[in-house]
């Protein structure tokens, strides 16, 4: 903890924007990651969104582009950004291809060599840095999951696995069933082996038949995104759900694609659906959504 | 005007986000530039804020990380953003240095060679522009300029110099003397040569003495701007303005500094300010702020 830089600091909205440098114990290796600090976190501790970024992204796409700031400063609403993977550390074929190795963790646990001594996202993400910025900074347990692509399918198993910790989930165009997808068979094969009984616990649309947990999930899907049929498959979900009796609402936003354009159009109502279930007050909500607080 | 090109086209808060490529005339150069046109823009033309970028930037800085889409799909306002120099020339050391050449063409009409044959952004951004975005697009030829840092001065000189072209003007942490700052002594120098009364038709500060024209000025300046006393120099442009009663607003924002959170902070003030004057309605207005819309 002791070890923790901050790398800057500005001011947005009225509260921080934060970057940190640290060393991860779970990865082994150096990490950063963002946080924005609303105004109210200068007087009592705040509830926390994670946000899990895509492909090819590091810790700062979201914290430029989604324009999230204002909502959150308004809600009191902190948002923790990681990075995709780990980084510095220099595997065999790990920085050929943007769509595997850095900046492609895909937020599991790694168990093949020689990717399991560093790729262990779903532990950095849900365990080690929650722990890390609780301690540091103005921070309360109350979490919220959401992301974006990769980060999509992130945020859906995050609340799948261990729905205990987080009170809301979200995801704008998940990758929802990796284990049918060419990204997800890539990058699994690699990370878990070529076994796919071991992929079936970091795949959402085969883990939602096997927990029993009702966490509801939102999902926004642009109908113009390039990768919707190949490899977001929103549909193996939502039929997943439906035959388990899961909530979920899949909100097909038309003529949107991939982008962060995309992101930036519909953030203000995933804020508000996780300060809902937050706890936080939500002043002018423009979304009928309810998340289940319990 | 049929040779310009669509490039890329993005949905965004109910509008779109498009991108160009053209051959400019009066830089003799190809060029890309980028236009918000807001939801109004399907059945009727719009007025258009022309955004000036700072140093270093591209048509794509502000369009990515400002944040005023949202605001804009309401007001019903178009975003038109240049590039911030001529693209794709090769003259001596005009790539060495990152506030001098490409990314840094100040928004004059250069009169030294071999600038002269390329550097001619007044007319670009002032005259071909407008032109071609009002011949090709849903927009007006009703228009507000604002920018950043060097766009910042652009916009003061567009204002200063033309204001029967614009119903209003604002700036983000403007070079306002650029006589007076490094930045600006290293491009007049080589742009407009050594004669310093030359300068004086395209530096803020002293245009405003020689002008008489009452566009009212709308500044917001970060007090922590690591830029503000050796390079933006607001002070110098107010007293100027009182000296000569010119309408000048100038907002000094605690804690901010130079980059892009300081401008999202801000920018829906600015949008709501120009908004008024192209004679939108504005729903939700957070600031008493009245343009002259004469």
């Amino acid at each position: 903890m002791t070890t923790t830089r901050e790398i800057s600091r500005s001011r947005i909205f009225g509260g921080q924007q934060l970057r940190f440098a640290h060393r991860s114990s779970v990865l082994d290796c150096a990490m950063t990651f963002g946080v924005y600090l609303p105004p109210q976190a200068e007087y009592e501790a705040v509830p926390a969104l994670y946000w899990l970024s895509g492909l090819t992204c590091t810790d700062e796409n979201f914290v430029v582009k989604a324009g999230a700031q204002r909502l959150a400063s308004e809600l009191g609403l902190a948002i923790v950004c990681p990075d995709t993977s780990p980084r510095g550390t220099d595997l065999p074929g790990e920085h050929d291809d943007w769509d595997f190795g850095s900046g492609a963790g895909f937020y599991i646990n790694a168990t093949e060599a020689p990717w399991s001594a560093h790729y262990n996202m779903y532990d950095y993400v849900t365990r080690e840095l929650p722990a890390l910025v609780e301690a540091k900074l103005p921070l309360t347990d109350k979490r919220s999951v959401s992301g974006h692509s990769m980060g999509g399918h992130g945020a859906l198993i995050c609340a799948l696995k261990d729905p205990q910790r987080y009170l809301s989930a979200s995801a704008f165009a998940p990758i929802c069933h990796p284990s049918e997808s060419p990204w997800g068979i890539k990058a699994f094969s690699h990370y878990l082996g070529d076994d796919r009984n071991a992929w079936r616990e970091w795949d959402a649309t085969q883990l939602v038949s096997s927990v029993g947990t009702q966490l509801p999930i939102l999902i926004d899907q642009g109908t113009a995104d390039e990768f919707l049929g190949e490899e977001l498959k929103p549909g193996n979900f939502e039929q997943a759900c439906i035959g388990t009796h899961h909530p979920l609402e899949v909100r097909m936003q038309g003529g949107y694609d991939h982008s962060y354009y995309f992101i930036a159009s519909f953030i203000d109502d995933h804020l508000r659906y996780h300060a809902r279930a937050l706890g936080l007050v939500v002043v002018q909500p423009n979304s009928g959504l309810q998340a289940n607080t319990g």
